[in-house]
C-alpha cells in the first residue's frame, strides 16, 4: 500500500534514497527554489516543475539511474544547458530531470584522426577552443554555442549559420554512447564512414531525448579555413534578395553562410549594435565565403557578379577582419536587439525550398497583419531555414495566444510549399500539432513503433515530438505533406 | 486444407493469381531457367532459387504486392541490379524476389535545387549522365556504377572512390519513398537539411531491404569540378605508404580519392591494362585532388611535399587527362585483372583507423600465409576502407572454406583495432558471424526491436544482416567492440 507521503509525491522514498546513494545527496535536487532553475528551457512561455533533479557524474551512474527509473516507472527528461527553443527539455510534472551538466569533460582531441571525444555536458564552443591549438574546430555553430552543450546539440540535431556548407550535427558526429531506458550502454556509429547494421547513430541524433541518453560523443573536427571573406548586399525588395540566394546556389557556389535580414531586422539590430547597415534596404544578404585565399577571391568575384545581376543596389566587401565582424554583428545580435523593442518574442523555425523565399515571407507578413502582430525576419537563407521572430507582449490578454497561432500558421505554410516544420530547433512540445500536418497517419504510427522499440514504457521525455493520433484528430488538421493539398490561400504558389 | 500443389510450392494458387493480376502475367517469372538469373548477386559463391520473381512497374503495384505478401506470410527479397558483394539480394528458398529493374525512370532533374528525383531501378551512372548537361553529377561512385541501381545503393549505403570527400549514399540522398510490409507509402526526409521526427531516412539507408522497399529517391547533385589532378606515389614499404595517407589527412587536405595498391595488386593490374606502374614498388598511392585550378595547384604542391617527407621514392603528376585516366586504369581494373590470374576471388570489405593501415596489412598477409592463400590489396586508404581480394580456386577441395575463414579473420581484425566490418558493401549474409563480434548483445537486441517496429512478421529479407543471439552463441565469438578485448595475437597494436 502506498504511504501518505508517496501519495503526495509519486516518487517513493525507496526510489529517492537509491538515487541519493547512486549519485550522492549533493547531486539530487528537491528544494523548490533550486528546482525552479529547471522548470523551462529557452521556450520560456511553457513551464513545469519536475519532482526532482538528478545530476550524475559518470556513465555508470546514468546507467544505474535509468535502470532504477525503468524499474519504478519514473519518467525522465534529459537536460543539457537548457538553451533549446522548442521545449524539448520542458520537465514533466510526474517525472525527474536528468541534468548532464556535471559530465563536462573533453576526453581526447585526436588531431591525427581529426576527432574530439567529449562528454555530453561539454559546451559546443569549448570543443572548438580545445581544438584550436591543432588548427581545427567543430563546425556546427548554433547561436547559443557559447552556452549550449554537445548533448543538447545531438538531441536536437542543431545547426547554425555555417551548416549550409558544413552540415548539421548529424553530419559532424561520428559515434555516440547511448544509455537505454533499461540501463544498457550502446555504442552507435564509429570512426569510419560506414557502420554495419541499422544506422542507430543517425536515428539517435535529433531524437530529442526520446530514445536514450547520450553519455559520450566523438565528433569530427575540421581544419580552420585559411581565409574568410564576407559580402553584404542590399536589395530594394525581399523578392530580389530571395532570387539572389537561389542564383548563388544555382551558380554552384557553396557559401559558408548565406543569411537574409528584412528591413525590420536591419533597423532593430543596427539601432542596437551600430553595424552601419543600409537602413532603407528592404533586405540585406550576408554571404560568407571561405577557403584558400585564391579560391575565396574567385568566389567573391563570382558572388558579386551574381548579386549585381539579381538587382543588388549596394555591395560591400569587408576590408578587414574588424569590418567582417561588424557585418555579422547585427545578425548575431538579432535576438537581444529584438528583446529591446518588444516585451516578448517567439522564435519560429521552419524550412522551405529556396525558390519560395519571397512569396513565403510576403505571406508571413500578411498573416501577422491579420493578427495584429509584427514579425522580424532573420534567417539562414542559403538552406531555406526561416527564423521569423514574432513580437508580442504577454501582459496583453490574448497576445501570447495569437503569437502561438501565428507560429502554427507559419509552420503549416512551410509544409504547404514542400518544406519542413523544423530547420534546426527540433519539435519538442512547441510543434506537436504541426507534426500532424507534416506527417501521414502511417508515418506517425511508424514513429510510434520506433519509439516502442527503444522505450516500451514511454518513460523517456514522454509527450514530446510525436503527437498521438488522438491529438491529431483533435487538432483536426489535414495531412498536407509536401504541398500535395495546399491551403486554399496558397493557390498562387 | 492445403491442396497437394500447395504442399509442393508453398505459394498458394490464390496468391499467385493475385500477383499476376496485379502486375500482369508477363511480369511474373516461374520458369526455373529464367529464375536462375536471380539465384545470386555478385557474391556468387552463395546461391538459392526463389519460388517466384515479380517485376512491378509502379509504386501502387509495389504497395499491393507487399500487402499481399503480408497477408499470405510470403518472404520477400528486393533486388536491384544484383551487383551487391555481400549476398544482400540472395533469395530465400521459401520466398519471392521483388525485382525493381522495371522502375527505371528519371522523373526530374532540378538544376535549381540541384536534385534528381528517380525511380529505384535507375542506374547510378545514368543519374550523372542525365545531370551532365546542367554541369552537375551524382557523387557516390561504386566500382559497379555502370550497372548498379540507386535502389541497391540506398539498401547497401554504397560508397566508392570519391566518398572520402563527398560521402556515402546516406550523405547524398535527400528523400526516399518507402513502402512498408503493410503496403503503406512513407515519405522519409525532405529537401531541407533537417527533418522533424526521428530520422527514418537515415535508418532506411543501409538497411539492406529489411525495413521496407524504396520506390523513389531524391538525390543531391554536385557541380562538376572545373579541375582534377592525380598524383601517383611509389613507396618501398607498405608502412611508409600508410603513414603518408595519415599525414595527408592530418595535413588538412581532403583528396577526392586516396587509394592504395600493394605490390601484388600493382603487378597484376599492370600486366592487364599496362598502366606503366612502378612494378618494384611495395605500394603505390593514387591521390586525386579537385576544385578550382588555383586550389588544385596549391593542393598538389602540398600533397607532393607530404609524400616526399614520408619517403615516396617516385612521384608522378598526370600531365594530361589521358595520363590521369591511365593512372586510374589499373585501380579500376583490379577486379577483372585478378580474375585473370585466379580461378576465383573473394572481395572483403572492412574499415580500420588509418593509423593502423600498415600493421593490419602485415597481419592480413600473415593470416593468408598461414592458410596457404594469397591476398591482393587495393583499397580506399583515405577512409581506411580495406578491400583485400582473397584468391582461391573453388575446384580445390577446402579452398573456398579457407577463403571464407580468412575473410572472417580479416573482419575480426578490423573490429579488434577499432574498425568496422563494413566499409560500403553491407553485411548481407556474408558477415552475419562478424556482427556477433562487432556488436554487444544489447546492441543486437536493439537492432531486433527496431526490425520488429518495421516488420513484425520478419518477411522482408529475413535471415540477413542481424544475426540471432542463438547464432552468435553458436559462433561462440566474444564481443570485442572497439578493440576493448583485442585478440591475443594483436597485443602489439
Amino acid at each position: 500500500m502506498k504511504s501518505l507521503k508517496e501519495m503526495i509525491n509519486p516518487l517513493s522514498t525507496s526510489f529517492i534514497s537509491q538515487c541519493k546513494t547512486l549519485v550522492g545527496a549533493d547531486n539530487v535536487i528537491f528544494d523548490p527554489e533550486r528546482l525552479r532553475v529547471y522548470e523551462c528551457d529557452a521556450l520560456a512561455a511553457l513551464r513545469a516543475l519536475p519532482l526532482m533533479v538528478v545530476l550524475p557524474e559518470t556513465v555508470e551512474q546514468v546507467q544505474s539511474l535509468l535502470r532504477l527509473c525503468h524499474q519504478h516507472n519514473v519518467p525522465i527528461v534529459a537536460r543539457g544547458a537548457g538553451t533549446g527553443l522548442a521545449g524539448g527539455a520542458l520537465p514533466v510534472v510526474n517525472g525527474i530531470v536528468l541534468g548532464l551538466s556535471k559530465m563536462h569533460h573533453i576526453l581526447k582531441i585526436d588531431s591525427h584522426n581529426r576527432t574530439a571525444q567529449v562528454q555530453p555536458g561539454v559546451r559546443n564552443l569549448a570543443i572548438s577552443e580545445a581544438a584550436k591549438p591543432y588548427g581545427l574546430y567543430y563546425a556546427p555553430d548554433p547561436s547559443s554555442q557559447i552556452a549550449c552543450t554537445i548533448g543538447g546539440n545531438i538531441a536536437e540535431n542543431s545547426g547554425g549559420v555555417h551548416c549550409l556548407k558544413y552540415g548539421l550535427t548529424v553530419h559532424n558526429v561520428l559515434q555516440i554512447k547511448l544509455v537505454t531506458i533499461e540501463g544498457e550502454l550502446l555504442t552507435l556509429g564509429g570512426n569510419g564512414l560506414d557502420a554495419s547494421g541499422y544506422d542507430l547513430l543517425a536515428i539517435a541524433i535529433g531524437s530529442e531525448g526520446l530514445l536514450g541518453i547520450v553519455v559520450e560523443a566523438t565528433v569530427r573536427l575540421l581544419p580552420i579555413q585559411p581565409c574568410t571573406q564576407v559580402l553584404l548586399a542590399a536589395f530594394n525588395s525581399i523578392e530580389q534578395a530571395g532570387n539572389a540566394v537561389a542564383a548563388i546556389i544555382a551558380g554552384r557556389l557553396v557559401p559558408a553562410g548565406l543569411e537574409l535580414m528584412d528591413n525590420a531586422a536591419i533597423r532593430v539590430t543596427d539601432a542596437f549594435v551600430h553595424a552601419n547597415y543600409p537602413l532603407d534596404a528592404e533586405a540585406i544578404l550576408l554571404c560568407e565565403l571561405d577557403g584558400l585565399s585564391e579560391q575565396v577571391e574567385a568566389d567573391v568575384a563570382k558572388a558579386t557578379a551574381i548579386l549585381q545581376a539579381n538587382g543588388a543596389v549596394e555591395i560591400r566587401t569587408a576590408k578587414d577582419e574588424k569590418e567582417r565582424k561588424l557585418f555579422w554583428a547585427g545578425r548575431k545580435a538579432a535576438f537581444p536587439a529584438v528583446g529591446r523593442i518588444s516585451a516578448d518574442y517567439y522564435c519560429m523555425d521552419g524550412t522551405i525550398p529556396r525558390k519560395h523565399l519571397a512569396k513565403v515571407l510576403t505571406q508571413i507578413n500578411q498573416y501577422a497583419n491579420d493578427l495584429g502582430l509584427k514579425v522580424v525576419n532573420v534567417f539562414h537563407a542559403g538552406d531555406g531555414n526561416l527564423h521569423p521572430l514574432i513580437l508580442y507582449d504577454a501582459s496583453q490578454p490574448g497576445e501570447y495566444e495569437r503569437a502561438e497561432q501565428l507560429g502554427g500558421q507559419i509552420l503549416e505554410l512551410c509544409v504547404a510549399v514542400g518544406g519542413s516544420i523544423t530547420g534546426e530547433h527540433g519539435v519538442g512540445v512547441e510543434k506537436l500539432n504541426q507534426m500532424c500536418v507534416q506527417f501521414s497517419t502511417a508515418e506517425l504510427q511508424q514513429f510510434e513503433r520506433l519509439k516502442t522499440a527503444f522505450d516500451s514504457k514511454n518513460l523517456l521525455n514522454p509527450g514530446k515530438v510525436i503527437p498521438s493520433l488522438h491529438r491529431c484528430a483533435e487538432f483536426g488538421q489535414m495531412h498536407i505533406h509536401n504541398g500535395q493539398l495546399p491551403f486554399p490561400e496558397l493557390e498562387r504558389f
